[in-house]
């Protein structure tokens, strides 16, 4: 007697990230209704499961689905608008003055749909997102059938999004209750950062998160100029800032945190929060290189983010599990810190685990969603394959992700995306430049 | 009366090098007998040439070949057998006994076909070598018709190779005698590094690179443990060793760089030393981290390299130039160090000066061979381009490469190697991993 189910998905290499440092090999997966119900061998799988649709991945290894920590999607309408300039300077003189002029629900929703369609053909299956007009940001991602954990921003200044504290929060909260029926989103309340949200401000969007059963999400600790800035204004480090106000919890999810002294590493690992580590953009935008190996050292549990494209200029999590692997290693001096399946964890669970999403997605297992990236391994540049890990890691990149499946549907299939049109999306995406900045060179 | 050509390639973009800075828009680049004899624009290109052939890129930016200053190539075969352990335990207790057991003429050919496929299919044109039979990389290099500058290797240790230095430097030499009617293959002497290599031999390879007017490539500051042991050993450190041994000039290339202080910054720019700056390889090693802001202030010649794939794990000229600029901004501090242009540089230009053969290739340059590499931008992570030299170093990476060229000839058409097979590469890469070491998860 076999078990009709949706999909079983055969492939030669399967690492389910729990239990660590596992490989599978000729290992299938069976989905029913979105879930994996069972990941066995694949002769097993085939007298004990009758699929409607199997997939064969004879030449691939099979991941979970990547979580993109820390990202402001609709940003992908600005990707190398300003380069090589300092946070503040890019910031202030660049980004914000674009922002004012051009940021309405149109482009959040049209620059999403560009930053999803980028995600999902590299692997990414989820991101968590902080940027204005969220509802639109929403919409792009339920139009695409990616997963999204949608940011509810408040800032202490005026956007054309809203008008103050109070009203960025309102305004959140009601588009969460308007989508919150959605599987496939969640959301985070997102004070942006400790230099642009007071005290009351934070005291609020932390009440709301505690109400409503929500994690935090902000920046933390990006440059040194953050925290004298602070240390000027309060008195003390934007962390001890944020200890007193009652903020550091498992529910906070730090983005960045490169200035962390050896006491502040303690503080987040004792209170249990998340880093969203940005190798890229914290390089780029020469804010400085986290200290990962001492964070995981410590226990600091870790996702990566790839930040706004504004600021990377990539939104490509095969970059930056890379990245974080190597710098690690090259910052610490020692070669053997932050190894291959550190990377990967950090790059599903570890990101999971920070958004309270790890029962949900993060690895293959039993019971969780079917949220899966496939990668063809059959290339000059992935041979040979000693180590299927390794081969992710160091040597894959985001153009070897063959087929996306978020929720058991597939997304990506033989390298096409299936809810997409990209010819008409790089269109929109030309439209939209002309409009901030026609290009002149 | 037009002129006729073999060639004339029409791009949207066009980033010459040469001048610095500049993006050309709709020009077109007429070649014939595999050199550049015009770069002009399209309408005027088409009332002065007869091309027989007319290569159209509308939606491509097209830049010069790049240039791997430093690589091992036939090490593809070693990609990923042993990862996140230290530069000397590295060596010691992985490659080198995998090395003394496997490498062979057969092995350095067959590797070497697989490094020059992913190298072309990811915009490299020309690579600058260092291996055990260097005669077997310059035939593998010449089947695939890549340019290569091939290292005539020497160390004090004895291989299945050479029995001691001199028979190194022999078997070097009589490769070379063999080889130097090929275009495309140019020679440096190549004495290891500064722990594998004594003064005697250095000695003898300086006479010998100056008798045949070659360039030195060596292995040079790459770990503080070799910094330390020369000290110990010597009573100096290795750049003031090859100070007094009379290296330090404008022939020679440094492979990696990274612990240089102030002083030795100020010989190398002094007696016009390259580096060849490996930015995913140092980190990978944990050997540290380069300083290249300080390097280019200075006014040192930087040029850019993968390394070999054993401590990658690419042969990726665009990582490297990705990572080289990130890296240089995140490490001192300043945004504005080593931009999208001087990156860009690195990877070719700065690659070809180091080699002397700048005034062959490195630049799209009348006179200069037509060395070429196009890069497809109609792609949803490629939108919008506000700048098309930021997007090729922060957000191209070489699955966009569509066409490459060397001295004229095409390589890569349309995605598609023209020179190899690659299922058969595949496969035997495959035969080799499994002499080599067979997976065992």
């Amino acid at each position: 007697m076999t078990t009709p189910i949706d999909l079983l998905i055969e492939a030669r290499w399967i690492i389910p990230i729990e239990p660590a440092n596992v490989v599978l090999e000729n290992y299938a997966i069976a989905v029913d209704k979105g879930r994996i119900v069972a990941l066995l061998q694949q002769n097993e799988a085939r007298t004990r499961f009758s699929p409607r649709e199997i997939k064969q991945l004879p030449h691939h290894i099979l991941i979970p689905g990547l979580v993109n920590l820390h990202t402001h999607a609709a940003m992908t309408l600005l990707r190398g608008l300003a380069d090589d300039l300092p946070l503040m300077d890019w910031l202030q003189n660049h980004i914000w003055p674009a922002e004012a002029k051009h940021v309405s629900a149109q482009f959040v929703h049209d620059g999403t749909l560009l930053a999803c369609a980028e995600m999902l053909r590299g692997g990414t299956t989820c991101f968590n997102d902080m940027y204005f007009y969220p509802k639109a940001t929403a919409q792009a991602a339920l139009s695409c059938g990616i997963r999204a954990v949608i940011g509810l921003i408040t800032v202490d200044f005026p956007t054309s999004y809203a008008a103050d504290p109070d009203d960025y929060l309102t305004k959140g909260i009601a588009a969460r209750d308007e989508l919150i029926d959605n599987p496939l989103l969640s959301f985070c309340i997102a004070p942006h950062a400790p230099y642009t949200v007071s005290d009351r401000n934070f005291t609020k969007a932390l009440a709301l998160a505690e109400q409503c059963d929500l994690p935090i999400h902000l920046h933390l600790h990006e440059t040194i100029q953050e925290i004298e800035d602070s240390q000027q204004r309060f008195g003390m480090r934007p962390i001890e800032r944020l200890r007193r106000l009652g903020l550091l919890s498992p529910s906070l999810i730090a983005a960045h945190g490169i200035h962390v002294n050896e006491n502040e590493i303690a503080l987040l690992a004792e209170h249990g929060c998340s880093i969203a580590h940005c190798p890229s953009s914290n390089l780029k935008l020469a804010s400085g290189i986290a200290p990962v190996s001492a964070l995981t050292d410590k226990g600091v549990n870790i996702g990566l983010g790839t930040d706004g494209a504004a600021s990377n200029n990539r939104l490509d999590m095969f970059q930056e599990m890379r990245l974080a692997a190597l710098l690690a290693k090259g910052s610490s001096g020692k070669a053997d810190t932050v190894g291959a399946h550190q990377a990967l964890h950090m790059a599903t669970l570890g990101g999971a685990r920070a958004l309270g999403i790890d029962a949900e997605i993060g690895s293959i297992v039993m019971g969780k969603s079917a949220d899966l990236c496939a990668i063809s391994i059959d290339r000059v540049e992935l041979s040979p394959c000693y180590d299927p890990v390794s081969l992710v890691v160091y040597a894959a990149g985001r153009e070897h992700v063959s087929d996306v499946w978020v929720a058991g549907n597939i997304r990506l299939a033989n390298n096409h995306l299936l809810e997409t049109n990209e010819i008409e999306l790089i269109k929109l995406a030309t439209l939209w430049q002309n409009q901030v900045c026609p290009l002149d060179v």
